[in-house]
């Protein structure tokens, strides 16, 4: 590990320094044009948002941390810490970029962008494959959910905090349940290891983690409102979510092809094409977001659904055609080898028409997930060794969920598992606007979050390389 | 008009009408389904907003205008026509799409999506040809300013409503100048037409043209609030459009190969070329901004300014090197022939990753625009008569503007000048907000908008099929 750092180190430092010099003149100069600027929402004239300028900031410097790729890291391990970088420049009293994080269309465009990614990855996933690895996805998520639920709450928790209420401890629990299912799945998507069975496990039982997560958190929640839960209430967010992840690819299945046809009558061209798609993961979210669950499991569930097979009423690419023309008279050889470098382009149209949006979306997610990131929780040594603790409960807790995934690299579902992200956030959030836990233990649970988001992606990248 | 109006009716009744019904049903099924959550931003659970729904019905609803291309007509007027259904929807009791006129964030992403159609337009002008029209589109320009604003400040205006005061006069004269750049060059995109020595024309007069609005809406706020121009500060605003556009293609083309070359070192990838010229486009628009043009002309200048050469260190599409490498040892003929499908996947690669993004942000803008328009203000006999009078005005004023663009179609060029958009609005609610403009003559302002958006397409598309 040293010695790739120093590697890394020196590479970067010689053959890289004119890109580092680049960007530091960028920032201070930006320091300095921007000071007058900085403050207002607007600009003058004709009421220009500064937003423009924070999206152009956001999207270059996602594109500076992917210079980790040269490393062997995957390009989002780079993206999160340009955002850890742009989101603590305040400490060396560069205070320029401080109004990103408060910026309300791009915390939108940042949640667009998350959106966009698990609808990218459900589109990459085959429904099929994910069938075949349901059952221990399902293990993977139960175990994912238990384990570091039951030692954060009644072993590690209790251990190390001792006289705090029991709720606390429960919260605690609770927050180290959900996995990030967008870091993960950035990672094999980076590497191109997407249809892997270990990468459909992983995907299945974070779909399902969250679901879970979300009842645990329902739970807890009612047991500090209400002092108790009702099984009926549990019941219902259970039937809820089982309605949902099942009866949106029974009813996507059954619509999907309509909607097709029906729209293919409109217009057969590619902006059809692009739109049926993204309004179709967009009210998938919404319906997600709107019956309790994460915008994300909907997006998810409609890239599932939608199939190359919806969008045969529509035209294919032009050059598709073109090409296929050219190809008539040819020999059955050439044809055969022109049409396997096509056929992507006919068959993927929609991966490809999705992912220009992705490239401008998903990196403002993670350069925002970054800078959330607030490095001055690490100046407390108490907090940063509780923390230390705690991420260790929740790495194990996950890691150990990879035990029951079966017959594959059980060590890869565990990490893959390990992740966590924004649901763990809102669920901090819960719990310190409940009053359940205390500035520290939220601190505590914000560390984890950092440990667990820096630490997975090297990790996991190094095992999958093997 | 009237075979083409019972034609065109007949035609969509019998044959589309499966699509008016089930545009009908999704209406009327989210006036029931949304009735709870319309009124929130946010809906229940992990939080998910309710703009993610209200992208997905703008996108369909701008699909469901494209209908009218079946009729000949340029889909933009379909999607302000879609635009101003949904908007007024609310007289016949329909009140569900309202919030989406409220959103900031739909606001944002409407600004967003003319930002980048002119960064298109740009891409895919010709800076030689532009120049080569240069001194035809500053003639189109200068008339195109002075004879709608004398023709409404001092014969219509007086004439119509006499009694006023004389700023009021200046106001209206003012609001009459600037050519809306995006309708007309969604006319002439939507047709194909682009290239065309009319549309360079057009183009080029609808940028200055904004600039001149820019001076006179300046001069004439001065007249009102301070109630004298100097010298000084006409100057300083001149100054600064000339050294924008200028400084901006100057600068723009010393610094673009740098940038080209200095990123690729980061990442010769397909998502760098997407982001080095998103962010040109996003920085140029906001720089103009800042200045005090139109964000617009920023972003047009950016088009302008980046050609495919700039992207040489990167990578071509996998695809293209792939067939050529496929066509190695085929005969001259067939590899020309490949070589001309292939060309403008490699050769105009950013312009084909930048269309998603337009497909996603544009029609929010048309849609957008058109809910923007209050039919009620129809429901006034005298303000719609002295509207129509302001309006015969306003088209008479641009009109004129085509005869001194030389030994081209001058009709079209006229025709083209006569959208007006978003900046006369923003003229007209600085006016009311400085209490010079009553709100009767804002409301004929907002009548001379619609009618010639509504007016410009039909008979510009017409025209250019001739």
């Amino acid at each position: 590990m040293k010695n790739f750092v120093v590697a890394a180190c020196s590479k970067f430092v010689f053959k890289r320094s004119y890109v580092i010099a680049f960007s530091l003149l960028v920032i201070f100069a930006s320091q300095f044009v921007f000071a007058s600027g900085g403050g207002g929402e607007m600009a003058q004239g004709h009421g220009v948002s500064i937003t423009l300028l924070w999206i152009a900031v956001v999207l270059i410097a996602a594109k500076i941390g992917s210079l980790v790729e040269q490393f062997g890291q995957p390009s989002v391990l780079g993206e999160i810490l340009m955002g850890v970088i742009l989101g603590n420049l305040v400490l060396v009293g560069v205070d320029v970029f401080e109004p990103i994080k408060h910026d309300g269309i791009l915390a939108f465009l940042s949640e667009l962008g998350v959106i966009i990614l698990l609808f990218q990855i459900g589109l990459e996933s085959n429904i099929q494959e994910m069938r075949k690895v349901g059952v221990r996805a399902l293990l993977v998520a139960i175990v994912g959910v238990v384990a570091p639920f039951i030692l954060g709450a009644f072993v590690v928790g209790p251990w190390l905090l001792p006289g705090l209420d029991t709720v606390a401890y429960l919260f605690l629990g609770a927050a180290l349940t959900p996995t990030s299912v967008g870091i993960t799945a950035r990672v094999f998507k980076d590497l191109g290891k997407l249809r892997t069975k270990e990468a459909q496990i992983v995907l299945g039982a974070a779909v399902l983690d969250d679901v879970f997560a979300l009842i645990i958190l329902a739970v807890v929640s009612a047991i500090v409102t209400v002092g108790a839960v009702s099984v009926g209430m549990v019941s219902w967010i259970v039937a809820k979510a089982i309605l949902f992840l099942v009866g949106s690819i029974v009813i996507g299945h059954l619509l999907a092809p309509t909607l097709g046809k029906v729209f293919s009558k409109i217009h057969t061209g590619v902006g059809m094409k692009f739109t049926l798609a993204v309004s179709f993961c967009l009210i998938f979210a919404y319906i997600a977001g709107f019956i309790g669950l994460a915008p994300i499991i909907g997006a998810f569930a409609a890239g599932l659904i939608l199939d190359p097979v919806h969008f045969r009423y529509f035209k294919a690419p032009k050059m598709v055609h073109d090409v296929n023309k050219l190809m008539k008279n040819e020999s059955d050889d050439l044809k055969q080898k022109m049409e396997k470098v096509i056929e992507p382009h006919s068959h993927r149209h929609i991966e490809y028409l999705i992912e220009p949006l992705a490239y401008f979306l998903v990196p403002i997610f993670f350069i925002l997930t970054g800078m959330s990131v607030a490095l001055e929780t690490l100046f407390n040594t108490e907090i940063i060794l509780v923390a230390l603790a705690i991420s260790a409960t929740a790495i194990v807790g996950k890691y150990v969920a990879g035990f029951v995934a079966g017959k594959v690299k059980q060590n890869i579902v565990g990490m893959g598992m390990v992740p966590r992200g924004e649901v763990v956030l809102i669920f901090a959030a819960t719990g310190k606007g409940l009053g359940v836990l205390s500035d520290d233990l939220f601190s505590v649970i914000v560390v984890m979050v950092i440990i667990t988001t820096l630490i997975a992606p090297p990790i996991l990248a190094r095992q999958l390389k093997k």
